[in-house]
Formats: structure tokens, C-alpha cells, sequence
């Protein structure tokens, strides 16, 4: 069995907030991470898939498909946009990387099944220093 | 003469759009960076200065104290901020890396010359295939 | 269950040698690494934890609080220390990456626990070229 | 158990098609990676071994004498060369990074067993946005 | 004044040799760059156009318009090529990066001129270690 | 003219601190990076050199060469040492990274003419926040 990692990117707005709560509630759990106004990151995003090799392509599947695939799914859903608010998928989800990345997994995991092999994780990089990884 | 830069971060919101113009004059303009709700970044800054190595310390000047400047005046303002709506110093201003540089020399250039050296240059890289830089 | 990975560094000095060995034997165990006069490296730390996301929060853990407890236990003794002289909790290890690796672990992973979240992996990187991890 | 990681690099042209097929039906397969006149890549290999800490050395293995082993019998073998033309033990493969990381570890993995550890992982970086991994 | 950078890249094949020199010759010069069967690389390309803040939009320029000038006239041509046989605007040209730098220069300036703005500096990044830049 | 640059590292430890000084004196300049045991850091090292191209090569200079001097002349002089003990030429001199550039510099500057070229730059990458540049 064979690993391959596709790198993509996206750069977003988001807030992360409880609307039970108040301001200062949510600025006890948050942080600053609950600033009124939304702030943003520049996103990188892991897909990584597994399964066999094919023995005649020698590849386990074309990236440019997954690329493809990523991209119509994911990244330009997510891409500019704001991630409380724009993204369908995201709806009613508090827009944490964990989140993201459970959300992430959810939408891709049969979409790749049906390409013929296996999703194996989600990875975010929210900043260098903040990283949340999901095997489903 | 010595150059010494030090790189400080931030994650901000913002949104590129004219007042005056219509949602669809703005796409034209500025593209996705226009949508409504707002985007945002992980934006890498760095701060050069110059001047004479001190011949009894070795140092420009500590790069500690050059750190606590620009993050009590610059850094402190913009993270976790709204870059259109939540900064004093960015008031009327449409937040291109263009602009954020420019204000961030205007801001800096005083204070830096107040510890007896000289601002050489603001860069910021907006995403890794994107960066701006201002020698003033 | 979601992994979830801070990183800090720190700057520190060592030196790899075996006390009952002559400078030659050592040379031949560890080459310029046993130089008699110390040498250092900026080491990268990467922390990851692992548990399930909290459904209120959408955190498995604030990372501001995971990093402040990286920072108090283990980033604060180590930085811009000698490994070999300075640090109580590596006193008579050879302050290789993999047995700084595991003293990390040791040290975090009650810590750690009682937080409610477990640890899942502590990774150095020493230079660029050489990465040690360690999983318990 | 610890795991230790060495970074290695090579620079190589390669080509990807099947002999059998047309340029058009290659070019439905591997796109402009089957371009006639070759391509090439900076090529980064991260090599994981994994087995017990020495106790009197601290080491898990001496990764100089891994850096070694690696450079021996396979960057000196790859970098710089044409990886369909060059290389005996890639000799009938086509060089995708999926048939990189199994030639490799097939090469790799009976000469590591020999230092008494075990391999654990052949990684390779072809582009920054395609990665591949491999267990065995 | 202000300086906008773009980010590029291209995965491409060459060799450097003189066609009038032995192979031992072209060895001793280029060592094993001079390889027969080609290498290649992962290149960046890093341009820089200088030029006056549009006091409207706050842009030197829209960057999606200078990445679509540099890829139409630059990186379409180059990328997953062979430096020394496929690429018309190299033809008699030893692909060093030196070479390849002056060459793009040659080719961008023009075109930026007619955006109104100038180029300031043509960067490449042959491999992390060799980087060379031109300014005209 | 063209600048070519090519990227060296080494490993050090050192001390910042005035002799004439006490701990506290020093602490106070100087901060943790004063402490009594040293500390150290994967520094980076940039050299960059300017000239004409050869009509010939298409090299400003064979960066092979230039790679070696650099490595007999600096690099082996400084990786695993102690800056502040090891090093004849960085005797009596406060190891911080702008007298490092100067001495590397000085030391450099004539070399590098000898080989027909001229020195353009050093820079050092003492953390990745922290960064000294000197143009002589």
C-alpha cells in the first residue's frame, strides 16, 4: 500500500464564537480568537490517499485528478471566502481547524472512494506554529 | 553600515473594495479579494534597519527591543483584527499589502530613528507567492 | 479522534560525549558532535495530543494552553541552555535528539493527562537533515 | 521504540510513459509529465528508521553512518542522472514517485536490517504539492 | 516607490555543456551538470516590478495580471521542458541560471513596460543552495 | 552584472558578553543570550557575489568552487565550534551576528576577488526572526 499527499491552499476569514454566550464568555474560551470583526489565515491543506500502485500507470492515481477534485469540492468553496458565514458545508460549525478538518473528511472520503482507492487523512496547517490531523 | 531585519507575524481579515463602486466594478477590479465577507491572511513581516554596529556590544542595536516596538505598535494592532475596520492606523485606507506597508513605515520610521538607527525597508508577504516591499 | 500538533523551539548548546571515554573514543562515537567546546542548534519541538473534539468548543484542547504548558515545562529550561550543564530534568543523559525526545515525553505526558487529553508523539528536528520522534 | 529521520536530496530529469502506447494516448495518462524531451525535479528523500535507543551511546544509529549508507547506494545513483535512462536498479520501472519510494525501500530496507534497525518509512518530495510515503 | 514580487515555478530538464568541447572537457567545467542523459529541477522564479501605488485601487498592480503575463510568456514555456532543446527564447543559450535569468529579463521588460509599471529583478532558485538574480 | 548566491549552515554555540562586565551588566545588555553555559544555533549563511557572465559557461563562476572556498575558509572553521573559544578569526570579538558578518566579510573579500569576482553580501540567518545582512 501506497501513501500519497496532495498539497493545497486557501486563505480565509473566520471567528470562533458560541452564540449562547457573551463577548466576554467567549473571549474566556477563544481568545482573541473571538475579536468581533473575524481575522484570517492563510490555510494549507494535506489530503492524503492510499491504495495500490497501478502496475501499469505505476501510479496510485493521477494527482492532477485529486487535485481537481480538491479544488471543486474544497478549496473553492473555502477560498476567500468567510467561513462562519459563505460555506455550505461548514453550516451551523464552529470553524475551528478540528472542525474543518472533520468537515473536510466528510465531504472528500466517498468522493475518493469512488475514484477507487482509500482517503487516509485530512491535515490543516492553520499557522506554522498550529496543526490538526484527521484519520477519520 | 549593518542591516539587521526581524520577522514578525499576524492573521488578520480584510476585504479589497472602493466605496464608491459597485459590488460588480469592485470584482472587476480587485477579483475574489473584494468579496463581501471578508478573507484573510497570515501575513509575514519583516522590519529592516541599519546604522553602525556599536563597537562595545557587537549589536545594532537589540533585537529584543526592536521586537517589543514593533510588536506594541504594529503587531498588537493588526492580529486578530479586521484590517478595514478594526485598525486606527489603517483608517481610509483600502488594506493592500501595498498600503499596509506604506503605513507600517509611516508608523515605524519615527520611532525607529528615536533609538539611533534608520529604517531601511517594511516587506510583507501576504502568501508565499505574494510580497510587497517599501524602502520609503 | 483528532491529533492535534503545537510547535515551539528553542536554542540551546551541547555536546555528545561519554564521560568514562577518552577524547579519541568519543571522536569515533560521535565525531564533531563530541567537540570539547559545546556546540548548539536551533531544535524545532513539535508536540502532538490526540482526543475527541469537545462539541461545545469545537477545540480538543486551546492551544494557547497546550503551548503555555510546553513553555513553562520544557521551552524555558531548554532555551538558550546547555544541555549537558543547565537542565535538571536531562541531568546524566547524553543529550542526543533521541534521548531528548524521550525526556520531553516523560515529562509532558502526565502533564499532559491532566488535561484530559493523551499524548501521541514528541519530534525534534536538530538540523533540517536529522529528525527524531518518539511515540511512547 | 524511536523513530529517526534523515533528509537527503537529488536532482534527476525524468519522463513518464508507457512504451506500447502513442504520444496522445501517454499524454491522456500522464499529461505533460510524458513531455518527449524530459523533465526534472529537485528530488527531497526522507529516510525513517525506527528500533531501540542505544543506552551507552544515546543513539539509535550514528546518522552519519546512515547519511552514508544513503548517499552510497542511492543519491549518487539518482542525483544528476536520468532516472529512465541511468539508473540501474530503476531499470523497467517508470519512475513516478510511487515506484521511486518502493525501488528505493526494496534497496534500502535489507542493508538497514544489516545495521540492526529496521526501516520504517522511504518518503519522497517531488514537488511541494506531491508527496509520496511508503511503509513497506 | 514601492516593490511587488511574484512567486513562480517551473519543473524542467537540462544540461550544460559546450557543443564544440569533449565530453572530459565539459565535465571539467560543469562537472556533473554536464551529465549526457539531462537532469532537472524544481525552479523558482521570482519577479519583481517596481512602479508608483495606484492612489485608487492601492495596487502597483493587479498581481493576477502580472502571474498571467509571467506564466503565458515565461512558464508555459518552460515548465516540464527541456531547457536546451524545446524552448524557443533559450535556443543557443547554455541553460545556467545566470542564462536563464538575463533571457526572462529579456522577455518580461518589454511586456511590463506596457503595463505601465518596470521590472525591477529576475530571482531563481536553481536549488535552496543557488539562487541567482539580475537587475537588468 | 549578475549576483549569485550560494547558501552554507554550521552549528555553533556561543556566549554574548563584555568582559569587563558582571552577570548582571550583562544580563542586562544582553539578556538569555548572555548565559553562563553558552547556547547555540543552526546558523545559515548567505553569500552572494556579483561579476559579468562568461560569454563561454554562462556561469558567473562555477558555484562548486565558490562552495568550496567557502567551506575551507569559514565553514569548517566555525561548525561545531564555540565562536567565542574555537575560532582564530573571531578572536576578541563579541560573536553576535553583525560582528559574524563583518569578520566573514573581511575574511572572504579578498578570496573572492582572486577568483576575478567581487564579494556583493553576507548574510546570516542567526533564527528565522532574526537576520544581518552587510554589503562591506
Amino acid at each position: 500500500m501506497i501513501y500519497v499527499t496532495r498539497k493545497e491552499s486557501f486563505c480565509a476569514a473566520h471567528r470562533l464564537f458560541i452564540e449562547d454566550l457573551s463577548l466576554e464568555e467567549n473571549f474566556n474560551i477563544f481568545g482573541k480568537c473571538s475579536n468581533f470583526n473575524w481575522h484570517g489565515h492563510n490555510y494549507v491543506l494535506y489530503v492524503t490517499v492510499k491504495g495500490d500502485v497501478d502496475s501499469k500507470t505505476g501510479f496510485l492515481i493521477n494527482l492532477k485528478n485529486l487535485s481537481v477534485l480538491i479544488k471543486t469540492t474544497i478549496v473553492n468553496e473555502l477560498d476567500h471566502s468567510n467561513l462562519n458565514l459563505d460555506v455550505p458545508f461548514l453550516k451551523n460549525i464552529i470553524p475551528t481547524s478540528e472542525n474543518l478538518t472533520i468537515a473536510i473528511w466528510d465531504r472528500l472520503c466517498p468522493l475518493i472512494l469512488n475514484l477507487g482507492i482509500r482517503l487516509h487523512s485530512i491535515k490543516i496547517i492553520e499557522t506554522e506554529n498550529n496543526i490538526v490531523e484527521y484519520f477519520g
